[in-house]
């Protein structure tokens, strides 16, 4: 088997983002992408200190298959997320829950030498992706994470086309919730700082839109069954436990250290649920693709070139809030 | 319609129980019972310095009934807990979760002139559950509302026979709990603070029994799968999310004030469920009775009898921690 070398880019103890290289041999059940598109995901900014490649959301065109390979082939488009490998073999791999799997490799966990923001990938056959014909490379990448984060807090945990379902925030998992909770036929209700993107959430398939900030209390008439909160704190449940149904489920998407904490009584009393949930396992991940190409589902998103400098730009723009609402790193020719 | 007067026994300001009387007139879909049981349960604590009837877990024999009255004949037994009435027309009574109607009659909310603790009661025909054969009406009382909650706990929030289940506390919930869940097929795991109920939980269908006061981890092999909670305050997170599978549920039957408080990355990462529940809707009742009767499911009782000196007796035991575990009062001559 032939090595192959090719460019990384990595974070760096200042923080500054490094370009770097890994060798490869291509095992028989592998996969050897060229990767044309790579999302920007608000947890990239956690490892951008780490001397790790960056990005977990991959897409590519498969330049070489192991000699096992048999879902792929050369040419063909690819992509990847979080889970690059699990051991399909204990409770949580039989039961189509690999992300939960004690062996799982997972980005900022495991295989640091690549990322998305790359030349090139490596990785198991059965952790890729095809990407459907009607999904271009630039939008499926932020489908990769974003998309499929917001589809597994609605399609894993049991959310009904009747429901009425409260988005709380409008950013990279936001903009793609209330896109698939509209195409499931849901009442999406967005609740968002200020008014400052309530035609885009209508765009996008809102049929209601609160601008919370000062906000005492909320008046929205019918409860929401359903509150999916993407913003990077938790809210203020006294705000919003009123305006949860009976029996609802609060699904908190937010990735932040310390406690998650609610009034005791306002859960147990109204039986409500809440709902820790992650991106999905390969099953959800691939129904997500086949929903999103079903109804044009879209990231919205802004281009930078996958180079240094358009890492270095687009991770600083992330950083002041400047993206609308996913950056995509895309290759030089792609 | 000839009125109906009867003693009950009510709190009063002082904490001290009170004997009174209240007067119903039947209507028409209204059941006049004679009380034979009533369960004492640690929310009545709660009531005692008001002036309400007390206790919310009643068995008794129908003595008359109103015109319109169909399920119900004089004679048979009867039985009722938390919910007493609802709309019947909303979202989550046509739903089969009528104890969430905005419209419900609840012990605590609502008729407050009556209770358990009397000689007699009337209630609307439909809110009352006949009670099987295979139950004595002592043991069918604790069932009205302790059994009914950790039935709802466990049927209501999808648990599986092949789970591994935890009940946290062995009082009058868990140890009607761990019998509920060894005879759906779960392998019940206990945690109480000392090996004082060891015995007692394995005979009840525990396979297995951890004392936790000072534990700073636990090691119990394979983790649960299900964790119910029936101890008074919240246990210590740090301790037993470590004992939680991937995708675990929660369910806090803790009544408390304050925040549900538990780390935040624990909860999402594992993709974990905390769920809020009450004691269950009608449907769910009347199926607890049946699997209760069909695998033999009694609580552990101790008497009083329903006088003004016994109940001050079972509560007085109860606020002590004298209660193993149930208390239930028994009216002269039944």
């Amino acid at each position: 088997m032939t090595g192959i070398d090719f460019t990384v880019y990595k974070g760096s103890p200042n923080g500054k983002i490094v370009k770097g290289s890994t060798h490869k041999d291509l095992k028989p059940d592998e996969v050897l992408l060229r990767i044309t598109h790579a999302g920007l995901c608000g947890t990239d900014l956690h490892y951008k200190d780490q001397d790790m490649g960056l990005s977990h959301e991959g897409v590519g065109v498969v330049e070489k298959i192991g000699s096992e390979v048999t879902f792929f082939k050369v040419g063909d488009r690819a992509g990847w997320g979080y889970l690059h490998n699990a051991c399909l073999h204990c409770d949580q791999c039989l039961s189509g829950n690999e992300i939960f799997c004690p062996k799982r490799a997972m980005y900022g966990e495991a295989d640091l030498d690549q990322g998305a923001f790359a030349t090139h990938a490596v990785w198991r056959e059965a952790f890729l992706f095809h990407i459907p014909d009607a999904i271009s490379s630039a939008d499926a990448a932020p489908l990769m994470c974003a998309g499929a984060t917001v589809f597994n807090a609605l399609a894993l945990h049991g959310v009904r086309p009747v429901d009425r379902v409260g988005v709380v925030g409008i950013g990279g998992l936001g903009h793609l919730g209330i896109q698939f909770a509209a195409k499931m036929g849901c009442d999406v209700v967005v609740f968002s700082s200020t008014n400052s993107k309530r035609d885009e959430a209508m765009t996008l398939g809102a049929k209601e839109f609160y601008a919370t900030k000062g906000a005492k209390e909320l008046d929205i008439g019918r409860p929401v069954n359903y509150l999916m909160v993407t913003t990077s704190a938790s809210p203020d449940w006294n705000l919003y436990l009123p305006i949860i149904a009976p029996m609802g489920t609060i699904v908190p998407l937010t990735v932040t250290e310390g406690d998650f904490s609610i009034p005791h009584m306002g859960l147990v009393g109204k039986g409500l649920r809440v709902q820790g949930s992650i991106c999905p396992s390969r099953g959800l991940h691939v129904e997500m693709l086949r929903f999103a190409a079903l109804h044009a589902i879209k990231p919205v998103i802004q281009k930078f070139p996958l180079t240094l400098e358009g890492i270095q730009e687009a991770i600083d723009k992330l950083e002041k809030g400047q993206i609308r609402y996913r950056g995509v790193l895309v290759a030089p020719g792609a």
